[in-house]
């Protein structure tokens, strides 16, 4: 079994944004040199994403009005009691997920036709993390 | 290490429905040899879900309407301006998952006496498919 | 190719809690002795998850009175009708997720500053089991 570590920088401009990291991971695939195994891909914050879903504007548009909705940014938290004003930043994380596990056919993500990954940003405008682990052969 | 990959094609006969997969991905299992590993379980579309739960008839009533409450099938969307009608669909398949991680422990799904796997499809009546993948010895 | 199961048995106080086993899952790679690999962590119960987020009181407060919003205790399930009183814990197991899965490098968990694994109960005060799989070199 061979094993395939990398970490991504990214600072986001604006608080609530989403970014496509489909490419960096593919490319992390290749460098790995692994064709048949998984491929894990996580924030390393709490108050962030990582997803699956369709690269498509509106939609974009739709995940931060209905987060709104389910949690808003403006609600009575317990958690900002503390000084933070992040608590809807956890809610909407739980919501989005923290991660994606991915199989690796033949060295490359194994993806329907609409599958992109994204880095789902919460609470941003600082530098934050996102780890691939590759295993495999 | 060994690895194994199966796809499942699905149909369903009506836009909404939850399909039990529990008996393909662990004759999956029996197939790929491994006794020690994990076994990946995601849909390929992004409007339809892989997760565990309850073989319950009522609870698959259940989800369908409360997901109906957090994001109703004819709310305003934006994703709907381009012509499609299935935002709805792509945010149920959020709260609902992409896929599932399961251990295999002696060649079988480690499971709790009530986990099954479903497939969830939320915008259905066409082709769709799963992926299963296998890593392990 | 390396392998390592245990099962946690956890019975909470309450009906609702979370239970912090970040050491739990470190201990458990100690005791597997694989540096480079993977951990999957999964409630074996269809009322309960394992998430990641963060060791804060007052959030912890807030996910409880979000998910009693989302989907209410007393709310009318068909679920319920089978002499169960549950639906609404397997809606919010849904919300937080069955598993998580994480990175193991040079022996520890490859996590962000804050991340913590909870467990988290939905439905208590009887035993409840979670899976540690572990797989890697």
């Amino acid at each position: 079994m061979r094993s395939y570590t990398r970490y991504l920088t990214l600072e986001t401009k604006k608080k609530h944004e989403f970014v496509n990291i489909t490419a960096e991971v593919q490319e992390a695939i290749w460098s790995s040199g692994i064709s048949e195994g998984i491929v894990l891909v996580n924030t390393m914050h709490i108050t962030s994403s990582v997803f699956i879903n369709d690269e498509e504007k509106g939609l974009k548009k739709d995940f931060i009005e209905w987060l709104e909705k389910l949690a808003p940014v403006d609600g009575k938290y317990n958690h900002n009691l503390t000084g933070e004003n992040n608590a809807y930043s956890h809610l909407w994380r739980t919501v989005m997920g923290r991660e994606v596990t991915c199989a690796i056919t033949k060295g490359k993500l194994d993806f329907g036709p609409w599958e992109q990954i994204f880095y789902g940003e919460f609470d941003g405008q600082r530098k934050k993390r996102v780890l691939i682990k590759i295993i495999g052969e």
